[in-house]
């Protein structure tokens, strides 16, 4: 059967989400045929309405649908924790276990793939620091997050901020025998006094 | 951090689609901040073209954007091949191997789900066995679609139709090792000379 015109065009949109291929967009498109009329309307200003709102918060670079976001507004700004997207700043929240700020990099540095300092939301990280007590860096424990870490750490330092990097080691509830070697001898390293 | 409202809006659309959970649901939604304006534009049309374009072939039920589906208008009509979804006629017309029409049931008996012949496209496919010599049933090898096969059987086989059913055995390519025993005992039992 040729594909009907209006679902494969639909299925060809889905597929642009993350993670999404052809039988899961094709599956997602006939799902919207079965949908109310109102459903579908809603879907649709659903869409135009994060298109239009959602934008950067001027000071941390965080999704908001202000100028300036929840946390940014509210919070006190002794500490900076910098995280390279958005929703690493969701899952640290969900902790609850820090209340300071955030500032969100888009990204990390990897010369692999063309992106450097400029290409990183740093020059606003930089242009807040007055008054700044900490930045905490948590970035990804992976190569490019450690070398986006180690890199504004000497960019910071000089200024007189504490940097500090989010602890690396064995997860809760993980078992040593199924940590990968680098974890473990990290983990080792690292090893506090009971 | 509290979501940002019309992001939770986005994620909560997509979480109707099947499959897709919360955290899926609010990173598709952060993938659509990122598309540009002119994707998110065509994304909404395309949301509206299926809703308002696809409808049901009149004759056999399959998803259709004009009244009578392409393979109702194209086909001979001498076989018809009954199934559960849309999706499945996909399926078969992937193999390439039928080539006459098709008739989708939107659905199998549950009385577990109160889904009762009633509830199926069954009224239209005995109106259009006039002149036909063969209806395959196609629903799937479960209890449902076993179910389902048997009664429209019962229906058809006294108009003087004849009524098959797909065959039931070990699929290609996989292992008997790993075969389920129901599987197995019917592959068995329907063995063929060679």
């Amino acid at each position: 059967m040729k594909e009907i015109k209006s679902v494969a065009a639909l299925a060809s949109r889905f597929s642009m989400l993350p993670g999404v291929g052809r039988k899961t967009a094709l599956r997602y498109a006939y799902a919207v045929i079965d949908m109310t009329e109102d459903e579908v309307e809603a879907f649709r200003t659903a869409l135009k309405d994060v298109k239009e709102n959602v934008r950067l918060c001027s000071v941390c670079g965080n999704f908001t649908d202000g100028d300036v976001c929840d946390i940014c507004a509210a919070r006190p700004k002794k500490q900076i924790c910098v995280v390279s997207y958005p929703k690493d700043v969701t899952a640290i929240e969900k902790t609850g276990a820090f209340d300071g700020v955030y500032h969100v990099l888009h990204g990390t540095l990897s010369p692999m793939n063309n992106r450097t300092p400029d290409d990183l939301n740093i020059k606003s990280l930089m242009s807040r620091l007055d008054g700044v007590d900490e930045v905490i860096i948590a970035t990804n424990p992976d190569v490019e997050g450690e070398a986006t870490a180690v890199y504004l750490a000497r960019l910071i330092k000089p200024i007189g901020v504490k940097v500090t990097r989010i602890a690396q080691g064995i997860s809760m509830g993980s078992e040593l025998e199924y940590a990968d070697s680098v974890t473990l001898s990290q983990a080792l390293g690292r090893r506090t006094a009971l």
